[in-house]
């Protein structure tokens, strides 16, 4: 919560659910992961918020992007970005957009099987690749499956191929899991990483970069560890495994760079039981639900905190809901969520943290329901 | 699969993932559910799929339109539909959007507590008013949760309400669950809602519909009963309860009105495996997935079937995920899917049934993908 999103509600008063995103925070965060991590260069995570003034103001500030398509590296190129600051990052690419991608003189492809490195050789011939692999990322609240990195043993017939394909067979990838509350969830990947290098290097091939990833959290209900945290931790991971052979590193924040950087405006819309009961649950409908932003409380993954007008009074537990007409649009039923009982059917609420991975997954019509509008100030 | 949508692919080829919809297959869904119920008025769901030709040719038909906000409204009404054929069938909604549908002339609204009935009252005054209420959705694919309803014995409270505040308490309704099986299904809530008929009778309130909801099953990869076995099992169940005096009725098909009419064209992207070990599954990655418009693969409940150019082969099983960089983006795994093992990147899959609940849900631009392409023919 920050004074200026707050006088920017007041005074302007938007009808209607919004993100109200504060660039002033968004630089806090770039400076403090610069100051964290000096030795690394940040890739900010361009899907977890690419609002041209969040992207212009990184650009400004020498910030390089992570691209998930060649439409984000449109808009990291219209934001300022040179060529060599953007890296295609998806390990799933159709190979012309590989071809949309390298015509606009980007250098860096992530790979994680052989098929994709075939496609980046032809479609982007002699340009750097890294191999992403699977880390567990346990600690991690975002679920992490394995749709994404191969098995470190695999990384080096992946990158071997790549060589051979003419391309630079650059360095690895990981990632620890988003929202990773734990500083040390990248031990485990830097020492797979330190064995591929080492393996390659055997075979005349040197790595030279290691992508660490996201994973950096924003604070929800709970507190989580300062970005110092991981910089230490991962200096000291680095220094492990790597000795005094420090690989050139990259991170790639999303949500530590923009989560608490966003709240959304939200209105109660509806407060009702489902019988006369005393002890049935209240029910809070808000005018903001699962597909209108907030697809991450999917599986109740991630909990916002709400901040209300009655904050202070007596609260309950409820089951709180978005407004579409969809009995999937629930957001916290399982854990049910504790808001005051003098909550009104008009009052607006606060939903913090909300700066990341919400306005892009809002969906675009559901219901007839406007996607989620957005105010960068 | 029709030969219309199959000519459009072949003669247009769109670039892209899209959905194409054939009209002449919602003719005949309309046509279907008219005749297996005949004394029953259509309301098209229209969150289902709300394409202008979709509601176009629905209105022209003679359909009614359920809609769940003041958008879905002026679509309705701006196919062609007069206000008296629209209902605003959301049991959550804002009471300044009552209001502009009041405006509208919209005449019947839907509720399922006292606090909506005192929005109804002093947003719509004077309107029809009826009570959804909780029924336990057995037998229905997509989750059902306590969100839309009342326990039966409240709604009797709740019109009773309505009425002392001017309204007209009109009727029940409930909703057995999306993709029904169980033709069987409507008998228990029809039971509860002949009990509120006649107990709402002896305070005076005489109610004259009964709201089916939706609930008819498309056919996905399990044959589903014919649209006829409904009606003839709602025929009887309404025999059953309310013996000579059978009250109006109407439905709400979404899914099945259009959901077999429309089917997504996709790309294979990337075929791959995570490790070199033999038993270690395929995974397929589309060009569309949980964000751009497969939003109901959520926790694998609809499984839809898949054809490709090597239909015939051999068939493994396959893990089968999206394109976008996170890792939830994964449609089956759980369950894994049956592919032939011919399948190549590049090659063109065909995903049947996606008429219904796919265009709206889609992101508005995560990853920078664009939302899903819709074409109506």
């Amino acid at each position: 919560m920050t004074a200026r999103i707050i006088d920017f509600l007041n005074t302007r008063r938007p009808d209607g659910p919004c993100l109200v995103v504060d660039l002033d925070v968004v630089r806090e965060n770039f400076l403090a992961f610069a100051h964290a991590l000096p030795d690394t260069r940040i890739f900010y995570a361009v899907k977890a918020n690419p609002a041209p003034e969040v992207l212009r103001l990184l650009a400004s500030l020498g910030s390089c992007f992570d691209c998930a398509s060649v439409a984000e590296i449109d808009m990291a190129l219209a934001a300022g970005a040179t060529p060599d600051r953007i890296s295609f990052g998806n390990t799933i690419k159709k190979e012309r957009d590989i071809a949309a991608a390298f015509s606009r003189g980007i250098a860096l492809y992530s790979v994680d099987c052989e098929a994709e490195v075939e496609k980046v050789a032809r479609a982007a011939p002699g340009m750097r690749v890294f191999c992403r692999i699977l880390c567990d990322g346990a600690g991690a609240e975002w679920p992490l499956s394995r749709k994404f990195g191969c098995e470190p043993e695999m990384a080096v017939g992946v990158l071997e191929h790549a060589q051979s394909l003419g391309l630079v067979a650059y360095g690895i990838s990981f990632h620890v899991g988003s929202q990773q509350g734990n500083t040390e969830a990248w031990d485990g990947a830097l020492a797979s990483a330190a064995g591929i290098f080492e393996t390659l290097a055997e075979r005349g091939i040197q790595l030279s970069m290691v992508n660490l990833g996201g994973g950096f959290p924003t604070r929800y209900l709970k507190e989580v560890p300062g970005v110092e945290s991981y910089g230490s931790s991962i200096d000291q991971a680095l220094k492990r495994h790597f000795g005094n052979r420090i690989p050139e590193t990259i991170i790639e924040p999303g949500r530590g760079m923009v989560g608490n950087a966003g709240i959304i405006k939200s209105e109660v819309v509806l407060i009702s039981k489902k019988s006369d009961r005393e002890d049935d649950p209240r029910w809070v409908y808000l005018d903001i639900g699962k597909f209108g932003g907030l697809a991450e409380t999917m599986d109740e993954s991630i909990r916002y905190p709400i901040r209300t007008t009655h904050d202070g009074d007596v609260v309950a537990p409820c089951i709180l809901a978005g407004p579409t007409c969809d009995s999937a649009d629930v957001l916290y039923e399982k854990t049910p969520y504790n808001l005051p009982v003098t909550l009104s059917i008009g009052d607006e609420v606060l939903i913090e943290g909300t700066g990341a991975y919400t306005t892009t997954y809002s969906a675009v019509a559901f219901n007839g329901f406007e996607p989620l509008a957005s105010y960068v100030i």
